[in-house]
């Protein structure tokens, strides 16, 4: 087999967790799962780490989160942690640390993981990794799909065709997130899964794929690799110059929606994206009422609650719920929230009002 | 007129204001009403003082209390102060400080009124004062009862007969809390008025209702007497040893209940006992959205709520609800309270499971 790679995403900014995640430090910097000791990029590089190298695991994240990110991770090398100079989406992002890879390996066989995505059934991601990189080994750009639990409406789905190998489909296609009636026929159907952002290929695969379907990105990244092959004051300069000139377009939409080959490895590992505090409390342990709390807080008289306490210090004031029923408590050093679960998804409602009032340090 | 003398019942440790009432720091020491700059007690007293000189203001509370009480009523003398060296109801209260108002003024006439209360319309409760003293002056041990706006079973009501002089009328009876079927035809019959623990009497005329009701009262308060008489040191000692044995009783039980000639001034004048957190609600100014809440708390997508932020201190978190409908969200130093206002009433609870897991310092 090549050597293997793994690109680690971890450029994501979002506000589904306010008040626990922030602009300067995003939901993979942090123990969001209930029960987590550690950041969530932390635990995705661990599940990693006993078959890809420290130095072949790459890390790709925005220039001003490579410092908290690096904190995050210190078994990697500094060369790990690739500083996106600007906001590209994902090809642009992907066919960059490819070829990073490749510069060092020109065999490299990849894989792309999402840093903020909660996995509760560890063996059973290695064994479905197992046979995306046989595939993605064998030629095709690979993908792990995950079998549905219900008709979700927040996820792309990947249609299934023929098995080509024990385990490994042929995509017949990626559809991007449907409304609730369609969502509904794909999980009816059995042949759909959803797109959970996990790719696997051969460096050379993925060039040649995006020099097919995006040739402006291929060229933008040929340029960066003409100025690393002189230096890398070059590299950096040019890349600086490149990256936000780059096609900003998401890899399922820029590649994958346009390859014609392509596999995916149906699986089922206790896969969540982590989408709103609803979901942390989806994943929590829970007590008999249904209540994920720490142990000082107070619930009495409350059902199905999440009580998510992020502050630091020794005097915290205790949370006391009396008569919750179906609410998310979420306390930091600087804010306290309090939402309905079923409501979860209006936190932006919150962040935007927060931005629009000019408390940018609060974002 | 006899000189005018004022008990004001400041032994409260309720717990309906948890966490913002402590037993150290009960609901008449705190600014409780929304929009309030100083403690309940202080705005009692301070209604009174165009009329009761601050030397026959007399402040009954728990000696545990005294140099907290002292401090929200920095007008009043040392000798204002009253401390009750057990907690033994009102009757024994009313008794003791009425005997020591008459040692200081034998033709004392006297009102009893709560610490806690909230009084909206000062001009009404003033008119309702006048008639009240003079009816006391004239001999009657006299109430003000409040003009009922709802069948409330929070409070005791009293019947109201004929009309004796302008305003004030023969006590048909006193009736303790009732049920709800009881409680409407109470108000739909339109004779009967909460009693709102505000008595207006001769000081004789109050002892001799002793005597005849609660004789072993009376002859408690009688041996205090006679120890003052024999010097301030006597007294202490024997008010510390006689006080803990007198009968533990209310005023209205006690004495109210039994006593054949009694007069009540019907009033209204905004009065409400701030019996919960649902009554702080109901007071407050509140916005378009019916929230009463401080700047800069952020509520979006939310009615109906009161957020009360009694937090000292340059750091606090910012208090965020999103979808929030009908809560009290109470925040203090040392504990965050998050309540449905129509479960106000059970902020009790959380304050029996406090005890019961020995978080005394909370409570």
């Amino acid at each position: 087999m090549s050597a293997l790679y793994a690109i680690v995403l971890a450029g994501g900014s979002g506000t589904r967790f306010w008040p626990a995640s922030r602009r300067a430090r995003p939901k993979q910097l942090l123990p969001i799962a209930p029960g987590m000791q550690e950041p969530l990029i932390t635990a995705t590089v661990e599940r990693l780490a006993k078959r890809v190298a420290p130095e072949r695991t790459l890390i790709a994240t925005g220039a001003h989160l490579v410092a908290a990110t690096r904190a995050a991770l210190p078994k990697l090398p500094e060369s790990s942690f690739l500083g996106e100079p600007a906001a590209r989406n994902t090809a642009a992002c992907i066919a960059w640390v490819t070829a990073i890879a490749l510069r060092r390996d020109p065999d490299a066989l990849l894989m792309v993981l999402p840093s903020d995505h909660h996995i509760a059934d560890a063996q059973g991601f290695d064994a479905a990794l197992d046979r995306a990189l046989r595939s993605a080994q064998d030629g095709a750009i690979t993908t792990i799909g995950i079998t549905p639990s219900r008709p979700d409406t927040g996820y792309g789905y990947i249609e299934r065709g023929a098995e080509v190998s024990p385990g490994v489909h042929r995509v017949t296609r990626f559809v991007e997130k449907p409304d609730r009636t369609r969502a509904e026929a794909y999980v009816a159907s059995g042949r759909y899964v959803w797109n959970a952002g996990m790719f696997f290929f051969r460096g050379r695969t993925m060039l040649d794929a995006v020099e097919r379907h995006l040739p402006e990105l291929a060229a933008g990244i040929r340029e960066i690799e003409r100025a690393a092959a002189a230096g890398s004051d070059a590299e950096r300069r040019v890349t600086e110059a490149v990256f936000p000139t780059l096609p900003a377009v998401s890899i399922d939409v820029g590649v994958m929606e346009r390859e014609d080959v392509l596999h995916v490895v149906p699986a089922s590992f206790g896969w969540s994206d982590l989408g709103s505090w609803e979901t942390a409390w989806e994943l929590a342990s829970r007590d008999a009422d249904g209540n994920a709390a720490p142990e000082d807080a107070l619930l009495v008289g409350s059902r199905d609650n999440l009580v998510c306490d992020l502050r630091t210090g020794d005097k915290k004031p205790r949370i006391v719920g009396v008569g919750l029923k179906g609410y998310c408590v979420i306390a930091t050093d600087d804010a306290f929230l309090v939402i309905p679960r079923d409501r979860a998804q209006d936190v932006k409602l919150a962040v935007e009002a927060l931005a629009r009032s000019g408390r940018t340090d609060e974002l």
